[in-house]
């Protein structure tokens, strides 16, 4: 099936979580130039099921979407649904690091959860979605240098590292990603068939 | 199917909604007395997902559930999937909606949302997943007498009208739940074929 993502960090974590599965991910890149729609949802679970659907009927195979971002208690939720352009429409991790450094400069409370919504369409049918969530603390500066986005300042209590101080392996096997992944693993067996039913 | 709710004013939204498909809800007290998994989910999907995976399982019927709750942003998303437990564990609409009346005293920003996530699972099968939002302001009184829950204290700005002083239909064809279950029903062909294969 095509992973529906540009996203390179995204398409390393789920070619390590999905590397015993019978499955073959395939990423955006391998087919012609493919426009994701929009992200105007206003939820995870919106935006991953729009994508999974558009790209699953424009490319007429099984697609798998992720839609993933940090939500800061201090802040309402935000920067949510926006994570990835927090700091304008290309901004880089750096870029929206320190933008969220500046926006939580002084703040006690620091909670701050990760969510991961995964959509599965195939081709003019039903579309099944799994969810994870993973819930730190923003530090006051970054630290570590693996994983992408927010990683660097996500403090794991738990692991008592940032997510960018622990190896993809460690990362995955909390992240809100790996427990999305894992879920969509355990149906597998039923998803594949459903996948081959007309 | 069974709608797996013990709540009465959800059991009519559905029976207005699923009107003219060809699907028969039945609610949760035709059955013996079922117990609902406890909400310690943190999203309202991954709510309604367990509920609906495990109504269908012991009654071995197909199942949609329901799980909603109204976020208000001056409150971090509070009550959120707390909603109907705001005041206490047995609290009913009258202290929900007083306790949230107290918490928004003097707060200028009053902009809130109404989630609706829906499940339907079939027994030992996958779950299929809906959503809707609908978004509106707290109002420092109640006003109406229709709906339940938070809907005399939601202002919906396009009617100039809280969700308690519509009728069930006018409630239906703007409200969260309203939107859920029309994409569930616009799904409804595919929908049907897979709770008929094997």
């Amino acid at each position: 099936m095509v992973l529906a993502t540009h996203n390179k960090g995204k398409q390393r974590e789920y070619e390590l979580l999905s590397g015993n599965a019978p499955i073959a991910l395939r990423g955006l890149s391998e087919f012609e130039e493919v426009p994701l729609p929009d992200e105007e949802g206003r939820t995870f679970e919106e935006i991953a099921t729009k994508k999974a659907r558009a790209v699953s009927m424009m490319l007429g195979v099984p697609a798998l979407a992720d839609d993933s971002g940090l939500a800061v208690e201090a802040l309402n939720g935000a920067p949510g649904v926006l994570s990835a352009r927090y700091a304008g429409e290309s901004a880089d991790d750096y870029q929206n690091n320190h933008k969220l450094l500046e926006e939580m400069r002084g703040r006690e409370n620091r909670k701050a959860t990760f969510y991961c919504a995964i959509a599965l369409a195939k081709p003019g049918g039903l579309v099944l979605n799994y969810a994870g969530r993973c819930s730190g603390i923003i530090l006051d500066e970054p630290a570590g240098a693996h994983g992408f986005g927010y990683d660097p300042i996500f403090y794991y209590p738990p692991l008592r590292k940032t997510f960018a101080q622990l190896s993809p392996e460690e990362k995955n096997s909390v992240s809100h990603r790996g427990q999305a992944m894992r879920k969509f693993l355990n149906d597998l067996e039923r998803i594949l068939t459903w996948l081959g039913d007309r």
